[in-house]
């Protein structure tokens, strides 16, 4: 089996979905030759399970991202890395959650979200994550689309589908749900628009884990283990091409609506 | 035919599809009493084809609703007003566009769509007007949901549908269709929150009205009058019930996907 891709970025890789992916990722029969995990503050005791894990693989860099000026310094850090291959896979898996309700919500927390959700990750893709996936999708002598070629993933949640309205009055948490359909747009957009230049964008409901908070009333099953929702999700990524570019799937593959 | 409500809010009245909404209403054969048309500035230059409308029709009430201290007042003002019979219908219409693109956008511009198109309109719904929609919801002597009992109306648009997600490289507007997204997450979860409660939510696409700009590259298709555009949304809002709750239609009431 072909490598995922030459080169991988992870964001929020510290713990969770983020980790797990970095450690599936490096224990990969042929793992990616960079592995790229980001995180606030990788060094801090909050890094360390990332720190044991970069110390056991020598793919893994780990790269401090937390503002925009951080993520200059980080694309500096990847681009010497990668020289001129580009970045293949950006996975953008950090966030915030919030459980407000419509009673409990205020504007801080609410713009907070979208801050982080969608317009931090979105502005640092285009200013800084762009151009190395444009290089990536130009230099891989390939044609269509392809986690192996050039990709974005953005990590979603089932309850940021409008469609499905999982169980409001159980889980109301507005700021989570109204910034996650606002990322899903971003991912549709993107991918309408970058699809001429050879980067395919999808996003990803990871299944409900156990890392997640909040959750459980809506849950009506058992969480996932994050090793088997990981699992599931590296193969959803495997098989992703044009056809797919653009789509809302969950880590079996399946299709949700918007 | 019996009013549509008894009493209507309509925000952003000062021009396009809210002067119009003005219009239309207290100029039908049975126009609510009350008719309360929210906007910046109303005293303003920009707010004189409002005053002009208000001195024909004594059903119109003009409040100034800037930001969150205005709209204490402003509610203060139409509680008086209404005494003991809550509002009716709340019908959200201010917001901003913009025209952004993956490549132009920054993250003052979009926080500040998402501020305005959906923070702002929930925080000021919850915090001040959901007591008054309770309060006519519970007055009303009515069973199931309707307009004329209580009724939160967000003017949305087709650009928001991330289902169809019209020409994006032709009118890619990042900010305006994640933001509309988003409001359409907020219409649905309050729907289905508050519907045992007697209020009806619902999203709706006014069409490519002249007043809109930006968008004539994705239409396709000869602009609507605004006026026409009004009487298509004044009809549905008319039929609307607990069947059609929590859904996104135009204003010739189809059904537009998420």
């Amino acid at each position: 089996m072909a490598a995922l891709a030459r080169s991988v970025l992870v964001t929020g890789s510290n713990r969770g979905i983020g980790l797990e992916l970095v450690r599936q990722l490096a224990a990969s029969p042929r793992p990616p030759q960079h592995i790229f995990a980001t995180c606030r503050d990788p060094e801090s005791p909050r890094g360390k399970a990332l720190q044991e894990l970069a110390a056991q693989h020598p793919s893994i860099k780990l790269v401090q991202l937390v503002n925009l000026p951080s993520i200059r310094g980080a694309v500096r850090a990847v681009g010497s890395h990668l020289k001129d291959w580009g970045l293949n896979l950006l996975i953008n898996n950090a966030g915030v959650s919030s459980h407000a309700t419509l009673r409990s919500l205020d504007s801080r927390e609410m713009l907070s979200a979208f801050a982080t959700n969608v317009v931090g990750a979105l502005v640092s893709l285009r200013q800084e994550f762009l151009p190395l996936l444009e290089k990536a999708a130009k230099g891989a002598g390939k044609e269509g689309l392809s986690c192996s070629r050039a990709a974005v993933i953005n990590i979603s949640t089932k309850l940021g589908s409008i469609g499905l309205c999982l169980g409001v009055p159980e889980a109301p948490m507005y700021p989570y749900r109204a910034s996650k359909a606002a990322q899903n747009m971003v991912t549709r957009c993107m991918a309408a628009e970058l699809q001429d230049k050879g980067i395919l964008c999808v996003a990803i409901h990871p299944g409900w884990v156990k890392t997640d908070m909040g959750t459980e009333k809506v849950l009506g099953c058992a969480p996932l283990t994050v090793e088997h929702s990981v699992q599931g999700i590296l193969t959803v990524l495997a098989s992703l091409s044009q056809d797919t570019s653009g789509a809302f799937l969950d880590w079996e593959g399946n299709t949700l609506p918007w």
